[in-house]
C-alpha cells in the first residue's frame, strides 16, 4: 500500500526562467530550446541506472507557484473560456506538470541534461519515466479547439 | 500558491481488471483493447468543456495499491535489475501512473470512454490533460534497454 496521496520531491529542475511570466507557452516554443537540468537527490540516484539509451523522458513536476484551480479558463492566446482539462494550464486541481523532454545525457552522477522544459527554475521534480514510443507516441492525434494554436515543431 | 504536495482525486477509473496481477503490462498489450471508463466527480465537470475533438488524452492516476518504492527493479520480462526511473513500474517514490489513452467520446455528462488503460478497477483519477502531438509525440524515440521488450502497436 502507498502511504496516501502525499508527494515528496525526488529532485529539482533548473531552467532559464525565474518567474511564471517569463516561461514559454510550452517547451517546444523556444527555438533553439535552451539546455535545462534535472538534479536528482542523492537518495534516489540508484533509480537512474541504465537511463543511457533513452532519447526522451517524461518528467512530472509540482507546479509550486500555480494559482488556485480554475475549471474554466481563457488562455492568453484565445478569446473564450475552455475546460481546464482541455488545456495544459498550471491552475489544476492537482497541479502536476508534465513534459516530454529530450535527454542529452548525464552531467555528473546526479544531473540530467534536458531540452523542452517549460517550468520555472527551482520547480520540484516528482517523477522521471522513460518515454516509450510504443505506448506514448500518437503523432496523428487530433487537438480539438487547440488545433489552430498548434506549436510548430522545432528542428530536431 | 498551491496548498502543498497533497493530491485529491477528481474521479475514478473503471477497467476490467480487479487485481494488480490481472492487469496487462501496458494499455497497448490487450488486442483488442477493452473499453474503459473515467468517471469525473460532479464538482470537476466544468473542466471537461470542449473536450470533444481531442482523439487522445493523458491521464494521471494514483497507484493506490502500489508496493513500497524500489529504486532497482527486475521486471517480470527481464532477468536483471534496472533503475526504477527507466521503467513504468508502479512502485515509485511518487506512485503516479500515466497513460496515453484513446478518447472515444462521452457516455453521459461525467463518463469518458477510453481505450489503452492498464490499471486496476477503482484507481483514483488525478488529472486529465489533452494529448498534443506537437509537444508529446516522439515516434522515433529510442528505448534503451527496453527496446527488445517493445510492445507491438495494435491496429488502430
Amino acid at each position: 500500500m502507498s502511504d496516501g496521496f502525499t508527494l515528496r520531491p525526488i529532485g529539482v529542475l533548473h531552467t532559464p526562467w525565474a518567474t511564471i511570466e517569463a516561461c514559454p507557452r510550452n517547451g517546444r516554443q523556444p527555438d533553439p530550446p535552451p539546455a535545462c537540468i534535472a538534479r536528482v537527490f542523492p537518495e534516489f540516484l540508484d533509480g537512474l541506472r541504465d537511463i543511457e539509451g533513452f532519447s526522451h523522458l517524461i518528467l512530472l513536476y509540482w507546479l509550486h507557484q500555480a494559482k488556485p484551480p480554475r475549471l474554466l479558463f481563457t488562455p492568453p492566446f484565445d478569446d473564450r473560456e475552455h475546460g481546464l482539462f482541455t488545456t495544459r494550464a498550471p491552475q489544476r486541481p492537482n497541479p502536476i506538470g508534465l513534459s516530454v523532454v529530450a535527454f542529452d545525457g548525464m552531467d555528473g552522477p546526479d544531473r540530467l541534461k534536458l531540452r523542452y522544459l517549460d517550468c520555472i527554475d527551482g520547480t520540484p521534480l516528482l517523477d522521471i519515466k522513460p518515454y516509450l514510443p510504443s505506448t506514448d507516441a500518437e503523432p496523428d492525434a487530433t487537438m480539438g479547439w487547440l488545433a489552430p494554436h498548434r506549436t510548430p515543431r522545432p528542428r530536431a
